[in-house]
C-alpha cells in the first residue's frame, strides 16, 4: 500500500514552543476517506507523550501537524497501516515572547497555556474568508489596527441577508448523486481557510471558529450525524494545531431545527476527547442559552441583550462568559443591527463590569452588501474606538474583572419566605421575593449594578451606563483611593486631586457613560 | 337641633354644565363625626336624579356641592336630621366652550363626559400642595406653559428623600392620645388642597388625586381601616364635585405593607359606590401591577419601565392604560430618577405608539431639595418640549392611537404545540413555543413594535424608537399615502414628497428617535 514514503526531509528540526511542527508523509491517494486515515504520530517530549492522528493533503501527501508546549527534546514514531515507520526528533526552542499559547478557561476567565491573562475582546466576521482575496487583505488591513483579539468566523459559507452571494470554493467535493461528500475534503477551501487562521495568528487574534450554522442554502446544516462527525474528525486533524483556534460548535444552534440535543453532546463530546489542545469550546444560542454545565463545554457563549444577566449568567453555569452577540452597531432593518454606537459600547461595559466579555459587530448598510458582521472589510462605526479605550483599561488592570457582591442576590424560587435572615425584616425584601419571573427579571435589569474589581481588590472600577446621576457614593475600605473619572464615550480619564477613604461621596458629569476607576494608593495597614 | 337655617343666600341660580352648584346652610358644630354627617341633597334634573351627601365646612356651615351634567332647571330637597328641609331650584346653562366634564373610561381611551376625547399627558409633584404659597404660585406658573394636562398629587404629606420638611397643615385634627382624628378634619389642610384642584381646572388640568401613599412618617399609611373609610367618605363629599378629579387609590400600593387585598377591594368598592361622578379610579404599584381587572378600576395606572409591554397590558386588562411611572428625567442618585431626557421622550412614544399614555416626571438634584417631582417649582428639563411636541402630534389625529397588530401574537403558555394554524410550519414561531416566560419577556422586548393607526385608520404612526435603521418598509394599503419623518428630539417634521402606495421603502437618518407619520391622501376606492 506504500509508495517508498521518503523520510520527513526538508523539514525544520527545531519548533517554537506553540507553533507548529509539522510532519509530511507522501504515499498514494486513499482508497477510502481522506478523512479516516490509518496514520499517527506518537510524539514524545520532557516527561509528555501525545499521540496525533495525520490526515490527506492532496497529491499524495500526508501530514500530521503537532504543537509542543514543552521546551526541550521531542521524538515522535508513525503508526499506518499503510506507511512505513518512521521516527524523527526535533528540539522545541521557546516560544516567541508575543507568541502564550492556546487560550484556556481557568475559573470565571482565561488564560494562555504560559500563565498569561487573556481577555477577549471579539468581534465578528462570519463569512470573511469565503471572500474575494482582496476583500480577505482588506479585513486583514482592517484588524490590524482594529481593537479586537478575537474573531467570530464560520466554516460554512453563509446565505442570509446581505449574504446572497456564491462562495468559490466549497469544503467538501460531492458524491456520485451530487451530495456533499464530507470524506473528501474539497482542499483549496481548507488551504485558505487555515491560512486564514494563520494571518489571524500574525495579528494575535483568536480564531473563534463557528462548526456548524443555520444559515445555510448548500445543505451544510443539514448533514447526518455521521457525516458531521468525520467533518470534525477532519476539522480536529487539520485545525486543532493552531494555537489560536477556539471552537464555536454552531452560531444560534437553537435555529437548526434538523439538530437533537444529542447531536450536540455527541459532537461537544467527540471534539472534546479529540483535541489535544483543549482549544475553547462552546455553543451560541439564538434565543436559549445552551446547557453550559455539559462537561465538555469550556465556557459561555450567548447571545443576548440582557447584559444586565452576566453576573448571574457566571453563577449559573460557573465558567467564563462571553456575550458574543449582544446585537450590533449598524443601521440595517433588522433589529439585530441597529444599535447606535453608543449602546454597543455601553453593553461591552455592563458586560465586562460584571465579570464578563463581550463581542463586537458592525452592520452597515453598502450598496455593496460588504457588512463588516459578515464578509468583513473596513470598519466605519464610532464603537471599535471606545472599544479599545476599555480594551486598554481591562489590561491596564490585568484583564480578570469579578462583579461586587450583588444587593439582591436572592434566589425568587426560595425566598417566598425567606429573605436572608439579616434582613427578614426587610419588608421591600419580602416584597421582592414575591415576584414571578418575570417580575424579578424586570427588576433585576433595574438595579443592575455595574461594578467590579481588579483580581487583587488594588482597583475598583464602577460604571454608571445609561444613568444621568450626578451625584455618587462609593463604599471604599478605610485604605486611601485614588479617584478617576472615566467619559466612556469621549474616551478621557480625569484624576481627581488627593485620595479618598470609607464611604466617599462623588460629584459625576450627570450624563450617561460614565465610570469611576477607585485604585488603591497604598497597601491595607495591617 | 337646628340653627333656624336660612335658606341658601347669595348663592348663584344658575351654573354651568360641569361647574359646581353649592348650597350652604348653617347649623351647629356636629356633636359627633364631622365627616357623617347626617345631610343630604337630592338634585332633580331633566330626566335625573341624584343625591348628594353633604360635608362640614366649620363655623356651623354645611355645605352640599353638586356637578350637573344635564341643562335645564334643576330643582333641589334636602335631607337631614338636624337641619329644616329646604328646598331650591337653579337652572344649568351650558358649558364653558372649554369645560368638557368629567373624564371616562371608554374603551380603551378616555373621554369627557360630552364626548370629547381626553388624551392624558401628566406630570407628576407628588407634595405640590403641601409646600409654602410661594412655591405653589411658582408650580402653577410653570404649568400654566408646560405640556401637562394632569398631574399626580398625593393628599397625604410626603416622608422620603429630598422630602423631610413638615407640611404647614395636616389633614386631620389629633384626639385626645395624640393620634389622628380622621372624623375631624383640618379645615386649612383641606381648603388648600381644594383651591389647588381648581387651580389646576383653570389650567385645564386633571388633578390626579392620589389617596394612600407609603411614603409616610405621620401615622397616615397605617390607619386602620375604618379610618381609610371614614377618610375617603370625606374625599368623596368634599372633593368629587370637581370635574377634574381622578381618584388614585395609592401610590405604590405593594409598598404598603399594613394594607391586605381586602382592604383595597374595600376602597375601591366604596368609591366606586358613592362617587356620584364615576371619576377615573385606579391603583398604582411599585413592583407588581395591580389586579385591573376589578370591576371597580377603570384603568391601568401602571409604574413600570417595561414600556414595550404596553400593548400587552391593553390586551390583559380591556382598560385604558396609564404608565404613570416609567421612571423620571433626572440626576439623582435613586435609580428611579436618572433617565436622559432623551430616554423619557423615547418610553413616551413607545408608550402611546403601543395604544397607551405615559406620565412625566422631573428630579433634577437641587441643593434646596425643590425636585419637580415631589415638590413642584420651576421644570429644566429636557423631556417636557418634547413631550409637547408628541402631545400636539396625537392630538392632531385625534387622540386615541391603537397599536398596529403584533407579529408575535402567541400566547406562550398555549404554544407549546400550537403556533397559529398558518404558521405550524414556521420553525421559528415553534422555537419561540418553546421559551420560558422571562425568554419570552426578553424576545418581546428586543421585538417590539411601535406603530399605531388613527382610529378611523386614516393614519398610521411608526417609530423606530433606539434603532438606527437606515431603511425601513411600510406596509401600507394600496390608497395613496402622504409620508412624514420626524425626529421626536429635535422635532422636526419632514413632508416627503409625493405619494406612495403598498408596500413602501423609506430611507431614514439611522439615528435614534425618528418615526415616520402615514395620513390616508385620499379616502379608499371600494
Amino acid at each position: 500500500m506504500t509508495d517508498h514514503a521518503p523520510p520527513p526531509a526538508g523539514l525544520a528540526s527545531r519548533v517554537r514552543k506553540f507553533e507548529i511542527y509539522e510532519v509530511e508523509f507522501f504515499g498514494v491517494e486513499p482508497t477510502g476517506s481522506h478523512v479516516e486515515v490509518d496514520l499517527e504520530v506518537v510524539f514524545e517530549g520532557p516527561g509528555t507523550r501525545t499521540r496525533i492522528p495525520g490526515f490527506y493533503a492532496g497529491n499524495g501527501r500526508y501530514l500530521v501537524r503537532f504543537s509542543p508546549a514543552t521546551e526541550g527534546r521531542w521524538t515522535y514514531r508513525t503508526s499506518s497501516s499503510f506507511l512505513e515507520e518512521t521516527v524523527g526528533e526535533f528540539r522545541c526552542l521557546p516560544a516567541r515572547p508575543d507568541e502564550h499559547g492556546p487560550v484556556r478557561a481557568e475559573g470565571l476567565h482565561f488564560q494562555h497555556d504560559d500563565g498569561t491573562v487573556f481577555a477577549p475582546f471579539g468581534t465578528t466576521a462570519y463569512a470573511w474568508t469565503h471572500q474575494p482575496p482582496e476583500l480577505i487583505a482588506q479585513t486583514l488591513r482592517t484588524l490590524a489596527t482594529a481593537p479586537f483579539n478575537k474573531l467570530r468566523m464560520c466554516v460554512f459559507p453563509k446565505s442570509m441577508a446581505y449574504n446572497s452571494d456564491e462562495p468559490a470554493e466549497q469544503p467538501f467535493e460531492r458524491d456520485a448523486d451530487g451530495g456533499w461528500n464530507v470524506h473528501r475534503p474539497h482542499l483549496p477551501f481548507w488551504e485558505n481557510f487555515e491560512n486564514r487562521i494563520r494571518d489571524l495568528a500574525r495579528l494575535g487574534i483568536q480564531a473563534d471558529v463557528i462548526l456548524f450554522h443555520p444559515h445555510d442554502r448548500w445543505g451544510f446544516a443539514t448533514l447526518s450525524r455521521e457525516s458531521c462527525l468525520t467533518y470534525l474528525d477532519y476539522c480536529l486533524r487539520r485545525l486543532s494545531a493552531h494555537a489560536n483556534v477556539w471552537w464555536s460548535l454552531a452560531n444560534e444552534y437553537d435555529m437548526m431545527f434538523d439538530r437533537t440535543p444529542q447531536d450536540w453532546d455527541a459532537f461537544g463530546e467527540f471534539i472534546s476527547a479529540n483535541d489535544p489542545y483543549g482549544h475553547p469550546l462552546s455553543v451560541h444560542n439564538w434565543l436559549e442559552n445552551f446547557d453550559f454545565t455539559k462537561t465538555w463545554v469550556t465556557h459561555c457563549s450567548i447571545q443576548s441583550s440582557a447584559v444586565h444577566a452576566t453576573a448571574q449568567w457566571r453563577t449559573t453555569y460557573s465558567k467564563p462568559v462571553i456575550n458574543d452577540e449582544c446585537r450590533y452597531e449598524g443601521d440595517i432593518e433588522e433589529p439585530w443591527g441597529q444599535l447606535s454606537p453608543f449602546e454597543l459600547v455601553h453593553r461591552f461595559w455592563a458586560t465586562i463590569l460584571q465579570g464578563g466579555y463581550c463581542t463586537h459587530g458592525e452592520t452597515y448598510y453598502r450598496d455593496d452588501e460588504i457588512l463588516w458582521w459578515a464578509k468583513g472589510g473596513e470598519l466605519r462605526g464610532g464603537s471599535a474606538p471606545r472599544i479599545g479605550f476599555l480594551r486598554a483599561l481591562v489590561e491596564e488592570l490585568g484583564g480578570m474583572l469579578d462583579p461586587a457582591p450583588d444587593r439582591f442576590a436572592i434566589n425568587p424560587n426560595d425566598a417566598v419566605a425567606a429573605p436572608p435572615a439579616n434582613q427578614a425584616d426587610n419588608l421591600h425584601l419580602r416584597a421582592l421575593a414575591r415576584l414571578d419571573a418575570v417580575g424579578w427579571e424586570r427588576f433585576r435589569e433595574g438595579t443592575a449594578k455595574y461594578q467590579a474589581y481588579q483580581s487583587d481588590r488594588a482597583a475598583l472600577l464602577t460604571y454608571f451606563g445609561r444613568s444621568c446621576q450626578s451625584t455618587a457614593h462609593l463604599d471604599l475600605s478605610e485604605d486611601e483611593w485614588t479617584l478617576e473619572i472615566l467619559d466612556v464615550w469621549n474616551m478621557t480619564r480625569t484624576r481627581l486631586p488627593g485620595t479618598s477613604s470609607g464611604r466617599t461621596r462623588l460629584a459625576l458629569p450627570g450624563r450617561e457613560g460614565i465610570a469611576v476607576l477607585a485604585r488603591r494608593a497604598r497597601p491595607a495597614a495591617q
